[in-house]
């Protein structure tokens, strides 16, 4: 029984991690429709813009994604740092450090910013749906209240 | 079965919502030792201020809690709003938008700002413990790199 929980885990984990790889794969290519694909219906995410709170509708709208997408030229990169995924029966969290590599039309010089992610799924009818999304970058408490852009793991 | 599933679930949440409700008294009450108390040793915390994350002793180092609770004037308030636990098996995880208000010894005036809050649990032994924990504020991405203080929900 314990070997069963245990094989089944490991299967969800890894499939887990093929959600989160194919959205990787979504933003490399600039397509909206694959990376909002993986949204719950009722998903709540915390982005790294405003406002504090983005719900369904607003998160798996691809045009929307799509057209902050085309802002860049060329793919957009994100690189996928000490991913840890826990699961527990039909939910799951993950969390890492995500590096975002992209070149926006008016910035030429591009950039590149390290932020932190955390993602929570829920397994319906065997497929895993992302439920909630949290990115951000800390600021710094020193009177400025710049967000920190610059900071390396 | 489904019934006694159930039953255990809401009593799972219950028990998560008072872990979430004893860290604000125990900010409240500038207690660091009652705050820390509820993180598990390999807690994996990301900071509404940097570094980018912050690991097990650090996150439990109830001196260094204290020293930051110190600062302030007063009670430390915290305000959760639209908490969402969602359980499954041994782990948790929870959203809400939070409202801290303090006032710190050099600012008299004091000050408020809302932000977003993801903890993740386990349940280990009967207990529920916070395994990662993801705080923050968006920023303006307008070319000031300004944190988003200013937010309402």
């Amino acid at each position: 029984m314990t070997s069963t929980v245990s094989v089944r885990t490991s299967q969800d984990e890894a499939q887990i991690r093929e959600v989160i790889a194919d959205q990787a794969t979504a933003l490399w290519a600039r397509d909206a429709v694959r990376l909002v694909a993986h949204y719950a219906p009722d998903v709540v995410q915390y982005d790294l813009a405003p406002p504090l709170r983005h719900l369904g509708p607003d998160v798996r709208d691809a045009a929307a994604r799509q057209s902050w997408m085309d802002g860049f030229a060329g793919p957009i990169g994100l690189t996928i740092r000490d991913l840890e995924v826990t699961v527990g029966g039909d939910i799951a969290y993950c969390h890492s450090l995500n590096k975002l590599a992209a070149t926006p039309h008016e910035a030429p010089e591009g950039f590149e910013m390290w932020f932190r992610a955390t993602v929570c799924l829920r397994k319906v009818d065997g497929t895993w749906w992302i439920t909630h999304e949290h990115t951000s970058t800390p600021f710094y408490m020193d009177g400025s209240f710049l967000t920190a852009t610059d900071l390396q793991p």
